[in-house]
This record gives C-alpha cells, sequence and structure tokens, in this order.
C-alpha cells in the first residue's frame, strides 16, 4: 500500500524525538512534517536537537527544515498528526487541527478525561475507539483526537489488565521510581538529584489514579464506565536516565497462586499482536525470574522499548488475597511516541484511517 | 555521675564508625574499647577506617588500637557493648557475651524475633525492656541482650507510633527507596547502580513486615503480643548515598482528617524525651510542608540523624479512612547506631545498667 | 569595635547563599541588606532560596526581605558590598555602585584583568590592593571595585605561589574536574551529566590561563606586571555536587625534590593568617599523603572550604625540572563568596575600609 | 575459507564478556572454548555472567558451559586464545600456552613491556608483529604471544600516531577521566564515587608513559627502538559506566595550524582500513566539531566501538608549537577486547596464523 503520510508537533522535546525516530523507517508511515515551536522553525531538525538526544538521530530526518506547524501551514495530504505538545498549549491547538480534519494520536494530557476522547492502551481497550463517532458528531470536528496515557499509567495499566481480567481487582497501591526524562528537557537541575531522590511530580498520582479507570473501564454506550478499582499511588523521581520502575500492590477479587499470576502476565497478548501490527511487542509483559529485576537500566529496552518487564511477584499478606511485584518499562517509549504510533497503527487496521 | 565504660563490636564497618562516632563525646559513657575482626586487630583505628568514612573521625578514637575482641579479651569494667557485628558471627558471639555479664545493646539481626529479647525503638516500647528480666532467668546469664530494628523498620514504626495511637491501623503498605550505606561497604557495585535502581534487598521485606509488629505490640507477660496490623513491603535500593526514604500508606481504624494526621506526627513526644536522654531529638518526627519533601540528601541529618522527616501526607482513596506521606530517616543514626546509644541511655535511666 | 555595614548583591543564588551564610555569624561584618532580582523582590530570603540551597540557611537570616538592590535604593551607612551579580549586569551595576562611594568586592567576571582593579587571592597578592588609589583617582570614584577570580583560578594560584616563590615556574598545565554547583542553579541539567561527563565549559579556560598571569604577577607603578609564566588549560564538568578538582603539572626554573615541593606546601602561610583575619584557615594549603586523595566529597570543607587539598605529588619526566599534583577546593566558598570576604576582612585590617 | 576456532580464557569478566559478544558473530573466527576459573567450571555461561553485562549476551553463547581452562584441557584444534585473564595469573598461563603452541592475543599486563613481545595497536605498529618470529626463536615456544595496550594508552596513542607522522611530538601531557567499567566487577564501591571522584588508578599512569613509547617505536632489528617522546599522565576515576575520557596536551616538532591538525586526524588511516578487516572502524578518529564533545555516554560507540572520538582541538599556548584536545573512546571495546579481536584479525591476514 502506500504509506500514510504523518507528522509531528513538537518534534525537538524528548517525547517528540523518539516520535521521528520510530517513524524515520516505519513500514506504514511516512513522515513528512516536523513541527515545533517559532525559535525553532526554519531551522534544520539535526541542529535543534542537538542538545540532548534520548535516541539516535535518523540521518533521513536530520536534513529536515522545522517549520511552525500553525494549523494553516499543515499540508493537506497529511493525515495523521502525532502530538508532543507541551500541555500548555497541547488543548486549543489540536482542537483547531482535529475540526480541520486532522487525526490528532497525542501524548499531551489535555482532554484525557473527556468522556468522548478515547484514551488508549492498546492492548487494553481498542474498542474505546468507537468513540471517536460520537466525538466527531458531537463536537462537529472533520477529524478527531485520541489520547495516549500518562506514561506511569500505560506501564501501569498494561500489568493490571491480564490480572483484572483472570483475577478481579479491588485496590491498587503504587508507589513509582521514575526516569528523569520524564520530566524532559531541561529538566531536573543535576544539583537536585546527585546523592538524592525527589519524592514529588506535578500532577502525576492524579493521572496514574484518575486514567487508569478509564482504560480499565469498558464502553458503555456513549462513554467509558470506570473499572470498579480504587487506585492510590506516590510518584518519585530518582537518578535514572530513562525507565520509570514501579512498585505496585494489587488485591485481588478471586484467590490466585503465584504461578497462575505469572502465567496470565506471560501468556497475555492482545489483538495488536493478533494483527500483528508494526510496532506491538510480541510479548507485552516480559516475566523476569531473577531476584533483583526489574532494572531501567538493563530492562527499558526490552521489546524495543515497547514490552514491560515483571518482577519480584509474590503473594500479598495485606491486600489479600492479593499480589505485590514490580514492573519497569520505557517512559518515552511504551510511556509516550512509542504507544502512540501503536495506535496509530491499530486506527489504519481498524479502519479509522 | 562516673562515666560508663562501653565497647564497640564490629568497630571498623559503618555501623560501627557511626558508634564511636556518637560516643566520642558522649556525656554519660566512655568509649574504651575497640573491637574488630582479625585483621584489624593490632592496628590503629584510624589506619583501620581510612577506606570510606561515613561520619568524620573522632580525634581521640583514630589513635585507639583495635582489639580482636574475643569475649575473655573484654576488660571486666566495660559494662555496655554496642554490637555491629555482621549477622553471621553476631548470633553466637553476641551470647556468649550475655552469658558472661556484659549488656549487649546489638545492631545485629539475629535473635530480633525471639519472645523473650526486646526488640526496642525508644520512642514506642521502652517497656519491652522489661523481658530482660525473664531473658536472664530463662537463660541463666549473667549480662542480657537488647536489639534495636532493622533500619528501615525503625524508620517506619516510629511514624506508625502516633497514627496507631490516636486512629488505630489496619493496613500498612510500604515502598523503601534505600541508600547504599544501607549495604555496608564496599556494599553495591558503582556499575550495577549508576544510572539504575537495584529492587531487592536480601532478607528486608521480611524483617520489616515482622519486626514492625513485635515494636508496636503489646508487653503480655512473658512475651510481646504482636500488634494486630497487616504490613507488607516492598524495599529497593537507589543512588543516594546515606538515607532511607519510604512511600507508606496507612489504612486507620477510625477516620482522620488531615490536619489531625499532621498534629499527630508534630506532637508526638515520648520517654526519651521526656527523660531528656542526650540523643532524643526534640522532635522524634518532623513534618515538613514544602510539597517536594523528605528528600533524602536534605533532611537524612535532621535531629542529628535522630529524627524522621514526613511530608506529603495526603487522604487516601484506597486505603480508606487512611493516609499515604513519605518519610525519610537516616539509616545509619535513627536506623543503626543512633537508636542503639539512644537505647543503652534509656537503660541507664531506667536503672537497667 | 562596631561591626562595619555590609550587603550581598544577588544574594539568592548559590553564591549569594554562600555569602549569607559567612556573613551572618561575623564578627566584624553585620549582614544588613540583601540585594536580588525583581522577581525576588519583597519576599521572604527564606521563601526565595528554598528551591536548592548549597548550604544550611541561617535561621536570622531567613526572615529578611529581599531589596531589588537599585543604587539608590541602598542605605548610606552599608560600607561593603558583596557581589554575586551574574556576568551580564554586574559590570554596569559594579560601576555605579563604586561611583556612588560603596566599596564593592565582587565575584563577578567583568572589570577582573582591567590595569586599575585588583584581582585578589588573599594569600597571594594583597599588595595588589593599592591599585586602589589609582582607580579612584582615575575613574573619579567615591568607592572603588576588588575583584576575587574565578574558582578554579582561586584554588590553582594558591598552590602555584608557594612553587613560584621556591622554585620559580615557568609553565603550568592543568585540566580540571569540576562540580555542578560552578555553573549555578538550575545549571546543568541531570540527564547531561548522569553517567557523563562534560568535557567543555564556557570562557573557563580563558579566565585561568590570563588571570593567573594578573595574580601571580608583581604590582609595577600603576599596574601589574604579569608573571611570566605559561599557563594552559582544559575544563571540564563532571557529576560532583561541590568542589573543583585539577589536575597540574608544574615545570619548574630550578629543580627541587619531593620532599621540597611538600614543605613548600604545607609550611605556606601569607598576610591572611599572621594577620588572623577571621576567613583565614589556618593552612592554606593542606597535604593529604594518602594514595588517593583529594576526593571532592572527603576534601571539601577542609578549613571550613577556604583551604585547598593537595595529593600525589611525584616528580614530572616531562615538564622537568616540575611536579604533578591534584588539588581540590570548595568552589562556592575559597572560590567565590570565602574569598570575597577574606579580602573585605584584609581591607578593613589594611585600611580600605 | 573455513572458520578458525578461537577461545576466549578469563571469559566471564567483563572484558571476556566483551570478547565472546565480538566473536558470537565473527565471520572469519569460530568461538569454541569459554574458560574461567575453577568457581564457574562446568557452568552455563549465561548463568555465570548474570550478575553484571557490560554488552548484551548472545543467545548464542548463553548456553555454552563453562571450562576451568588448564593448558591441557584446551582442544587442539583451537589455533588463538583470546586472553582476559587477571595480571596476577595471566603471566604465567599465558606462558605455558603459548609453549605449547597456542597463538595467545592478550589483553592483560605482564610481558607488555619484554622485547620481544610485540605490543600493537593495529593502525600504528603492525610491523611490530615481526617480533614474533624472535619471540618464538628465543624462546623456544611452539606458539607465541601478542599484547593490546593498557585500555587508557589504546586510545591516547591512537590518536597520536598521526600527530607525530605529521608534525614530530615532543611532549605529551594528558589526564585521564576514566570510566568505572575499566575496574573490572565489582570495581568501585558505589559509595565512593556516587558525587566524588578518585583522582587515582593503581599501574595505570606507568602504563601510560611507558607503553605508549613502545608502541609509537620503531622496529630497529630484534627490538622496538622506543619513540623520542617525552609523555606524562595523571589517571582518575569518574562516575560514568564506560569510556574513558582524556585531555591531551601534545608540543609538537614542527608549527602546525590548526586546520592541518584536524585534518590529520580525520584522514587517518591505516593498514587494518586497507586490509579491511572485520573490526577496523572505517574512520579510527571521528572529529566532533561540536564545542562541548567528546561525551563518554555519546560517543564511546562510535564505530562499534573501535572508533576514537576527539573534539575541541585547539592551538596551546604552553606547549608550543602544540595543541590540546579531547578524546574518548570505549575502554572494553578498542582499550581490550575490540583490539585484541583486531589485533587478531591482522595477523591472519598477515600469515601469522
Amino acid at each position: 500500500m502506500d504509506k500514510i503520510r504523518v507528522g509531528v508537533l513538537g518534534a525537538t522535546g524528548l517525547v517528540g524525538q523518539v516520535f521521528t525516530y520510530i517513524l524515520s523507517e516505519h513500514p506504514w508511515f511516512e513522515l513528512s512534517f516536523l513541527a515545533a515551536s517559532k525559535a525553532s522553525a526554519g531551522r534544520r531538525y539535526g541542529d535543534v536537537v542537538k542538545t540532548y538526544r534520548p535516541v539516535p538521530l535518523p540521518a533521513s530526518v536530520a536534513e529536515e527544515i522545522v517549520v511552525e506547524g500553525k494549523p494553516d501551514d499543515i499540508p493537506k495530504d497529511v493525515e495523521i498528526l502525532f502530538s508532543a505538545l507541551p500541555s500548555k498549549i497541547a488543548g486549543e491547538m489540536e482542537v483547531q487541527l482535529a475540526r480541520k480534519g486532522f487525526i490528532v494520536v497525542s501524548n499531551a494530557s489535555p482532554l484525557r478525561l473527556e468522556d468522548d476522547v478515547p484514551l488508549v492502551n492498546p492492548e487494553i481497550n481498542l474498542d474505546h475507539l468507537q468513540l471517536l463517532e460520537l466525538q466527531k458528531r458531537k463536537r462537529g470536528w472533520k477529524g478527531f483526537i485520541v489520547k495516549n496515557p500518562n506514561c506511569t499509567t500505560a506501564i501501569l495499566t498494561l500489568t493490571l489488565k491480564p490480572l483484572l481480567q483472570e483475577f478481579g481487582i479491588r485496590k491498587v497501591v503504587m508507589t513509582s521510581m521514575q526516569g528523569l526524562s520524564g520530566a524532559g528537557f531541561p529538566g531536573v537541575p543535576a544539583l537536585q538529584i546527585v546523592d538524592n531522590i525527589i519524592p514529588y511530580i506535578e500532577g502525576e498520582e492524579y493521572k496514574v489514579e484518575h486514567e487508569t479507570l478509564k482504560i480499565l473501564g469498558e464502553l458503555d454506550g456513549d462513554r467509558v464506565k470506570e473499572a470498579d478499582i480504587k487506585v492510590t499511588a506516590t510518584c518519585t523521581r530518582v537518578p535514572v536516565l530513562d525507565g520509570h520502575t514501579e512498585a505496585v500492590f494489587v488485591e485481588f477479587k478471586r484467590k490466585a497462586c503465584i504461578e497462575e499470576v505469572i502465567q496470565a502476565f506471560e501468556e497475555f497478548r492482545s489483538k495488536p499482536q493478533e494483527m500483528k501490527l508494526p510496532s506491538a511487542p510480541q510479548r507485552p509483559i516480559v516475566v523476569r525470574h531473577e531476584k533483583d529485576r526489574p532494572q531501567p537500566r538493563l530492562d527499558r529496552w526490552e521489546g524495543k522499548g515497547m514490552s514491560v518487564v515483571v518482577g519480584r511477584i509474590r503473594e500479598d499478606n495485606t491486600l489479600n488475597p492479593g499480589v505485590k511485584y514490580l514492573v519497569t518499562g520505557h517512559n518515552l517509549v511504551r510511556g509516550a511516541a512509542g504507544i502512540a504510533v501503536l495506535i496509530a497503527e491499530a486506527m489504519v487496521k481498524l479502519g479509522y484511517v
């Protein structure tokens, strides 16, 4: 088939760079539009991103000229816009673009919890894309907006899904130890984090506690009925470059032994795997059996950054019946650019594009 | 009064060094005996500890000659022995010393959960020292053994005590991010922890889950009746030199608003404060109101390392009624040498010495 | 005597905070004026500096209200102004203040190499203060401006002075490994320096190569005759919070054995020690004899941050006759605020204030 | 051609792991023998190396069983043995193996400076391999021993070669900032290097100062005549996982402008490139023109770890005529396993195997 033309908004930030890295050699998509702020417009992409690179710079993309990305400047033949825009400007800008007819797949937080906006972790809730019909109708847009979850939530929910399916979930208690790249660039000053951790990330816990319920919820007519689960989170920053690690405690509805839990994780496959989407990892959840894994430096690139790695699965005596475990995932891939591309691939396959 | 002569076993390790640092200028105790392994025996203390120092080396101690510390070599006029022995040899050695009549206040893990061995966090359960009579009688020793808790547990329980008193506790879920010095020296290789965290500390979670119940338990005749609380823990290592940080979620028996919880923490005082023990911090629990505290580098030396610092106190929607918060404490002081000295001070004041 | 009233310009930056820390309990100076940018003006000092603190915040200073610090706002009875202003605005602002009659002791780089501006490292060249007469006369100011050197240069020159005195110096080759606080706050992003070093610090090498010659130069009538030495430097940033470490190679004019060099370092004392100035360290240069010192974390606070620590003194086979050694010093104290206060103390004693 | 059977001694250490990584898919060599200490013998390679991995573990190697590697146990059809043995045992063991007829290409330091042992950095002095005839004759061995240089020296000399060729060299002054993996595993304790640097690496400076002269020297009959250069070094350890960075100052015999120096670096090619050896990087020296490069995290894998990256090339005012620059290289690849494999490839091509 002919490649579908796509663009990246906010192309010069960390998430933007991972988008261009993934899209530069994508079998279905042709990256034909790189937009960023006025300060970068008119300059060679390779020059603008040279301060800090979370992934290698593809030679083919380095020579592209960055544009400012006002809605009117975007070529009509671009179909999908991946948004890595900062929250402050994403809200309004993405709406304008959807109104004009673009398909916006967005990593930005605004609108994630709106009733008619699908918030999608593709192995969990591709059926929520059905909200798009409603969204178009209700808002009178020619295009539409799909959201991927907050990075920490994307990693967490991927592990919760098989547990919910197999054992039912009552409660989730999670403490995260998040990598530096989650704060963007320049992000956290070295003076604050060397020999230290920072036990606070603005807005993060609210996102985890609310987005999780929507992603794991069921489509119920015109809206998603939130999952009947209690989720509480404490989010911290640690001196790790990339990769978020989460200590998770889950209370089940039904009793389960550890072997069943391991099996549920290891055998978990879903639509992206069935549809053989290009960005779908073969194993969404990789279980490590060493006593001291997962570790972010060793495990963040598992499945090209699209798998999450689970370890230390133990019975829990307090949330009971239940388990506790740790999970690590790549915040910029499964938690941001990679998941958005996977959503877009599913949308193509399912006929939304 | 005349100073009481004391000695340190395992004086050259990290905890041993903090013992000598605290004891070198102690108003009640005179440090007159430094014991370590055969390899160090006969050498100047200042030469043996020069590889790594967690605290400054007091000039008065540097010149002392280290002895091997066989029970028969210990001068009779030494009354209290502070033990920072490695677990492997602590068990047998401490028993020999107690049998010979020494008072052993020990940071080592063996025997902590024995029925007749008091496991003491002085602001919580000094009354457990009453077990010593039983211990002497039952074991036929001339001296006795008192234990301080595991470092992570010492910090955790100090914050749980006022909550238990005021609101009752059903469940505790805790994830720790522990400093490197908790693993001793040489401890964690830099190659493993730069740009990384290690989500496993051998034996740590068991200690937290079990010691907490004993410390918060009530003396019931000849033994401690464990507190009727469920405790679950996940313990991790982070690239921080000193200081353990813990994300705690607590389910109460009674509803409480945040202001009451803050008040319970801030107003918490106990016997060590009332008795004005030299090592008792004025405020055992310091509450910080900034949105991003406690942080280990900034808060570990609060109250000369004997206070714990609590922050981010929030209502919990999942363990409900309940709260979540973070606490940081100095693992080598409140979590090891400092707490042991505070126990000994209490024992003097209460007539056990 | 009555205390001399002093103020700090740029009081909220890292160097500014060290100024207030040192001055809050100074025996001769009374800190009575804290100036910073418009954004901080009118706010409590303790609130403005809470993001990052390189030293503890003195309680007495926390409550002070920061002012904007326009020349007309400064109370007339303030005699000395310590400047930690950013280079960009220091040049013009300091001139205005000197013109109005204030004594400005400045850590900012502009004017350091001007003929009539003394650039002073107090153990080396207090006699250069004699340029102040010329400065006043030539510029028609009521006050005057004195500069302390760049941090790396201050540490380097302190070790070069006794070598120059005793053996003569032909060449100096220096590579620095500088701490993060030298870049101010927020300074270096953690994403750039974790598992990394950055081999470039803007303008630093030029400062080292030129300021060194002026500081070690001799007063010759109306100007300083630069020392007849060749100096070359490479400056790098490493993941260390505070403290600059320098690998120095020096070619002498006369042959010297290592023992003589050690003696020259250890016996070096100068006017600040003779005059018993409050900030003068007893030993400006401390020599450590261990094979692996100096180390920034262990040695930066030597002499309250005013001493530099030298180690690994070896004969050099290439710059010959000559030696190589390493030196560590605290960039914010000996390299910035501490040295400026020491200059001011000398000025008081010598009658310039 | 049939693949040549090779083995690795000391296969489980960091350098050993890089050997197996490179050799697992080598076009000319078949990895058929993994030897390590008694403790590892008889175990699956994948199990033995799981504590710390500097490179991914090739699936094909993971299943191999490690043997103890006594000379008599080595299959006769193995022709080349790559040695990553610890210095302490390498000396004797390698001699035994050479005596029995094996070709030993060794990263271990013993014998490097022996007259009849070629010390080879393949882009510089492949002609030194001619010493092997002498070695065999003189020692009466059936096989022989070739050495690659110390890691820091390998990186340094690669940049010195084109300068020596084009401009002549009188003096070299070098300060290194070396990565943690250079110390092996477990190596440097995290407690020593977090927020710190260690300005000492045992034996390293001697190696740099002496090996450099031999590598750059000329074959003169039965021995190498050392290059007539003065070299002085200070070696330090920094908190970087992999990659050694060196600040180099070079005094030339002839004047050269910066453009000529850049050209000399960039155009440098040598026999390994001409012979198109599998491990030869296309560009042995990569020059970066950004003002803040090379950086170890960004540049260590250039040319699959076989290139060194040079930056910040500036005229030097002190070593004059001369230049100063920085260079980064991968200590485990160009500095150890990679260079040894490149040597072996050259030996095959040149008929020594």
